[in-house]
């Protein structure tokens, strides 16, 4: 099975977005909504955290793991690559390769969660692909809570984005990314304040794409799953009202959530 | 020693009420940070932290236990008491007994976390204390964040608190709840918005409050701890800068958080 974890509901954008790719694979889940979010918390829990939530997908059959929060990614990629021997596919590089690929001059901004933008994990990435590109960040910690309230169109989120991207504006970047699984459901009133000349990269379909890229290129892997006749899966280590709201509207069907002590 | 418990840092409020009304017995305190915040996640969740938490303070030496969490005295403070023997000292019931013997119209206000609100703890108690009285109650699910990233002025703070406070005002009350530890620190904006003759029941000061009179009437309990020469200690799960730098501010002092898994 696909291995999909997040700190919460966000990274089910992902799992649906790897749905449509790969409709023929099955997915197991797994949001850790009882130590959620894991933005504002420190590299060490952060870090243990995934650790925990790899363990578990592999318990459930996954093959692979994606990481879905951009959080987790940036803080513990590394970690999990070293430890574990199954693929771990990584929000961050992916969405920072696409950005790196589609900025026309080079000017790339990032806003995410405080984990992320301290983790200067993108900066670095984008370094690495494309030398010399100017990046500016902003940690955006209200935009979570924002978003989880359901006020996505509320005059004080507009207020509070104006607020978060200011800095980014002056800097004149071409290309945003969304750089938490969370913000697309901001995208609208993002691209309106940047501008329609900005160019929006959306964290959870790059991960789905880069999957998508690497099963293209290990097709045992995806044959095995598909063969298995597993149906998908998706667990939560705590369920409420609004957390399965939302997992219903991300999918747009009724979604059974399973609740588990991780 | 006195033990304290809090998802976070919010209870140090009480702690430093409690050290200022004590100044000569110790305190365990407990944040939960690397679960916080306890106040979107469900009562089963809510419930095993407690546990957690208590038995954590229990082995350090703890002869009682104040719950300084709003939402996990709401949720989980009958459990404990049934589970265990020490002494639970709950801010929820300090704070409802003030506000009963203080609103002149009986016509009082509650703000806290979706899991104080949802409870509906506050009701039960005050229609127990204060039968008749009129009750209106209003979940602010974005005044955590807001105190935590430190936008303690800002106009979106006041926008949204506006938007909270607005069927309160309507209902004419005369007693208003600050139920959760984190909203003192927005006293002056509420109290302005709520107008100069409602009366603002700080939840940290009544805890602390309770616990004196608990002790004045159990004094044994208070001279062995006093007796025992420990020094006061402060655990959280987790630390971060933005959560030592609260705890300095609080205490006015240089605190020595010491980080555990528990």
């Amino acid at each position: 099975m696909i291995g999909i974890f997040d700190s919460g509901v966000g990274g089910m954008t992902v799992a649906k977005a790897v749905e449509d790719l790969c409709p023929h694979l099955p997915l197991v889940y797994f949001g850790d909504i009882a130590r959620s979010p894991y933005g504002s918390k420190s590299p060490e829990v952060i870090t243990e955290c995934c650790r925990r939530n790899t363990d578990f997908l592999l318990s459930q059959g996954a093959e692979l793991v994606v990481i879905a929060c951009n959080s987790a990614a940036a803080t513990a990629s590394g970690t999990l690559r070293r430890e574990y021997s199954v693929p771990i596919i990584d929000v961050v590089e992916a969405t920072a390769e696409k950005a790196a690929a589609v900025s026309a001059a080079g000017g790339i901004g990032i806003i995410g969660t405080r984990a992320t933008v301290r983790s200067k994990v993108y900066e670095q990435r984008l370094e690495a692909i494309r030398p010399g590109c100017r990046i500016a960040s902003q940690a955006c910690p209200l935009l979570v809570p924002l978003v989880e309230e359901g006020w996505l169109d509320k005059r004080e989120t507009k207020m509070i984005l104006r607020r978060y991207l200011h800095s980014l504006q002056q800097q004149q970047v071409d290309t945003l990314i969304l750089g938490c699984t969370h913000y697309p459901l901001l995208g609208r009133l993002i691209q309106s304040r940047m501008g329609k000349r900005v160019r929006l990269i959306d964290s959870s379909a790059e991960a789905a794409r880069h999957l998508k890229e690497f099963l293209d290129k290990n097709p045992r892997i995806g044959s095995n799953m598909a063969e298995s006749g597993q149906q998908s899966r998706f667990f939560v280590s705590d369920s409420t009202g609004p957390v399965q709201q939302l997992a219903d509207r991300i999918f747009g069907r009724p979604i059974h959530l399973e609740k588990v002590d991780v």
